[in-house]
């Protein structure tokens, strides 16, 4: 066989990582999965069962993975904690990176690995934000650059999951960064997306209450919440983020322009059924975000692969995915503090706002 | 007060004629109501309770209402079998009459009434079809008159009832004239408003089932039906009316023509609301025509009483009722004998297809 | 006739003044429209033709007006400038009111106004939130009383005008209050409507943009804006105004409880018509305010006829409105000012979040 | 590697073809594509350069491609009137065999395909009906089968085409069998499922035109044609198919049971975004099957090497497979000929319609 693949590594095997290495491995033709890691014995069960018969080797160490002959790229997806170094410890390797989102949720840490990338330019590393790759947030965006809604100014952004009654989200806020940094995070990298990555912010507020989880108290974290986002050259974003939905996964976005304005998803629906009953008129949603961005990952999957095959630009910088991450934080503070934050044209901190 | 008001009288306060009076009554500034016929004791009841104080005359006998002292016009909505007589009636003492559809079941009985209107010209007799006056229905033959579909050449057209689960179908149908008569004869209005009210037919045929009425088989009814009516010149239409819906009231129309398509009401709602819970995303349907059709029969009212007040024409002829009767007729005839009937192009009937 | 009708008059004939004497006159059975008074000689003039002829006197001078023989009550639909005034000389006359909101954009004129109705507990006095008498946002009002979505504990809503490329909005905004004030003020009111009327506001924050109204500027409102309003007791609301909608007018709210949410007009449109083109599936949105809630406004006078007439209690209370106005007062305060505005449970400002 | 993977031989690589080529090679993992046929240069050309860098071999011939070292299956996705063939041929050397829809327009034909495979129980072999592995049809048929909407009993179903303005659909026509056999055979083999395979028919009726493509003439086909399906047991299937839909790809079904009804693609959409500008709300739909079905083409590629690797049984019979074709057929005659036909229990033709 002629055709040329990238050996891939898989790092962490949890609830997305499964998804990732399936995605890897069958999904993604230019791509060859030639090991896995996790430090998790279910996890290595699980892909001595299900990815070692297409002739992937589990580790339990991740640097022996690193060392794996012949890997090319690494795609990160274990604990947020040690994304970071990770993902450094490949670059050193040489290898390509893939790692989900966030980097970190320390600003000061993103900012070594976008520095670590800087100095490897002949690497790609990515930051995976699922959305840039879904069908209909690309569609909207080259509407949007073909001018079909004037100049974009306003932006709202939901990401709202389906309630669940178990303390699930209660033990995962411990380590999620808030659900600003969190959920909302796609919502604001959608923005910078559509606004500009380099738009500066001018001010950012927040508000949110803990309906359902009151334990979510003693990690600074709320299970609705809704900021607002300023930035400089007046344009402005707000975000609505929920855990509480009953009906399931619900991320519309909408994107305001001055000759119009483009909604994606504003009828979520988990497929082209409705049952006409004698309650009504009833569509299902998906369950998960996975429900609705299956093929969003599946597509990143690919053009990853091929940016790094090919050598061509990745669809979108470290550098914007760090400042999602810096805006998703500055609105846990704004949530959490109570208090508007101000910035001035060149990002500093002030104190009073700039009328 | 300066206002020059019709005088009317209502005959029949039924469920519709009650809704008839209201409307006007209180939705009607040009007409003035000052009189009311019913045999029945509990409708003349409610016409002295609800209509009385407000100046009406509850009559018991139709033609002492006919001789009330300045009476201009008459709203005809009894039983089915006295509608002929009525208009006839009304005619001869020189009135203005509105009469619910159907005239009458016998095509014969029709062509009388419609010829003693045709013998006093200087009076407006109009059938009513109150799907002419929906805002929506307007709003799509105003868009075909435009061209935004190019040349309309096929219309799918549904009406259908909420399922009831009593014997009242069963009972109406003895004297309903079928379910392709009573309830398609709307959609076969709004066919000849499409396509042109002399267009000729080609072909009928039509398929029915008793699946929740069984007793509809000794009046030679169904409960569901789909019927197909061919047009000379290339033009087709097909009926599905059924009295079994679960969820509502459900009138639905496709006008398809050479350059797009309009449908009307595909997506059926009571109101603007819908919810959001563990079941999915629910909206509500209305639970009966006058639900769907409120404003239809003001707007009906409203313009009947102009066309006499200002002597304007009225929206649609006596004739193209008569023609909707008749296919409506066909159409009962052909699901009853299953044969598929066939027409020569001046409205004959022959025995072989023409192709 | 021995019906009782309520003698009103309607001061003021601008747009709306013309749409509240045509419901008066014509859609309101149980109200006689005696008189109307205005100001502008083009509306008297409109008067003469349009209200004349059904018995209605056309009065120059409001204090005349309140002198008509008869007269019970009067509906106020001049400039807000006025309207606190008008209402007061209309209660020394003894007269019921029915006063277009806002009542004053001064809150101790408000006050004023409203001690005046307290004194005189026999008079129905209300403040036309015409929101409160849509069949949709009633149909989830009831939903949230019988627990369908369990707690209500956020509210997103936005009144959203079709875009006017003229000045009309640069020239409106000088006396309209800004866009909270004038715009959210119904969100506002939906607001204290699902979470209750004495609900104390936590905090308030607001920021907004001038995209294609620059002129805007001059009067300290903007043509887009967003604003945050957390309430003491967890829960939180917020609201978004826009006077650029290509598509037309766009009033949408979400209520989301504990076990579900409710959408009230997710999905806008003018009629039941869908077009399909090769340009895809296309629906048309009504273009102002009037044609999203014509039926609301026909109940509304309905509804303070018969509370009147019947002396039954009025919907909702002068408070509440004053509560709206207040909010909605604030909220312009922190869009113009930039800063975050917080509150003690007793509503008395404070200088910094209470955490 | 000890992954079993089943090895595919793809005959026919015009526009179908190469989707199934790539689907098995990239989509499929338990397939392994090792061979593909073609009698065209240009599509040899095409599989040289897409398929061979996979380890393709690509064959003029079609028998030497069957005797490829160690196949197991083929799919044949050439021009209709080769299916029949090339089946057998492929039985005969012991071949698993999924061929595209129909096997052949000649219902002796595809009989002796069917007994073919009766002899080889151990062979799978497979019609592909694509619409029973999307997964909005399974989620209805599940809901059917739960109970959801009591018992169905009526079915509309829609096939139809964006309209070509070229004279693609003419050309087309000469070998399609018409557009009932062609289109509507897919509404067909959903109805089969839905109320039962063995369901007898108990007449047939259909009307067509030729609104855009007069051409169609000369091969006896229509550009829109409605026909109803009446079985015994008191179920009724009618079917619009249409080469003329000016906004795209629009397959709708409704399956209408006593108890509530299912409509699947109802709300025709292209992906989840909406347009709002000043023309209305717009959304985009499919330009053609592929984009509305491609998801069930690769479920339907996994199942069918599952079924063989896993020895489990087919979806459905080829039997239900030639019932559609049978069905089609009768509805194409009774489009042309204008005649109604009718059936006895048994399946025979009679002449008259039994009451």
């Amino acid at each position: 066989m002629s055709v040329q693949r990238l050996k891939i590594g898989i790092a962490g095997l949890g609830r997305m990582g499964k998804r990732h290495a399936v995605n890897y491995l069958h999904r993604t033709p230019r791509a060859e999965v030639v090991a896995a890691f996790t430090p998790d014995e279910d996890e290595q069960a699980w892909g001595k069962e299900n990815l070692e018969p297409y002739g992937v080797r589990i580790y339990s160490d991740y640097n022996q993975m690193l060392n794996h002959q012949g890997l090319q790229a690494v795609v990160i997806s274990t604990a947020t904690c040690v994304h970071a170094e990770e993902a450094l410890a490949a670059m050193e390797k040489d290898l390509h990176v893939l790692c989900e989102k966030p980097i970190s949720l320390d600003i000061g840490t993103c900012d070594k690995v976008i520095k670590a990338a800087e100095a490897r330019p002949h690497l790609k590393v990515m930051c995976g934000f699922s959305r840039r790759f879904d069908a209909s947030y690309r569609d909207a965006f080259e509407k949007i650059r073909a001018g079909v809604i004037g100049q974009p100014v306003f932006v709202r952004s939901q990401t709202c999951d389906k309630h669940n009654p178990s303390d699930f989200f209660v033990k995962y806020a411990e380590h999620s960064g808030g659900c600003f940094a969190d959920m909302s995070v796609h919502d604001i990298d959608l923005t910078l997306w559509f606004f500009g990555e380099n738009i500066p912010v001018k001010s950012i507020s927040a508000s949110g209450i803990r309906a359902v989880h009151p334990g979510l108290q003693k990690f600074g974290d709320c299970d609705n919440a809704v900021g607002i986002v300023e930035f400089w050259g007046g344009k402005i974003a707000y975000y609505f983020c929920s855990r509480m939905m009953a009906h399931g996964q619900e991320d519309t976005t909408e994107i305001i322009g001055t000759e119009g304005k483009l909604v994606v998803n504003g009828n979520p629906q988990a497929n082209l059924v409705n049952t006409y009953t004698n309650r009504g008129i009833t569509r299902e949603v998906p369950s998960d975000y996975y429900g609705r961005f299956e093929y969003a990952f599946v597509t990143e999957s690919n053009e990853f692969i091929a940016a790094v095959l090919d050598n061509t630009k990745l669809p979108f910088t470290m550098t914007s995915a760090l400042r999602a991450v810096e805006i998703g934080s500055a609105l846990q503070e704004a949530l959490i503090s109570g208090k508007k934050i101000y910035f001035d044209e060149s990002g500093n901190r002030i104190e009073k706002p700039s009328l």
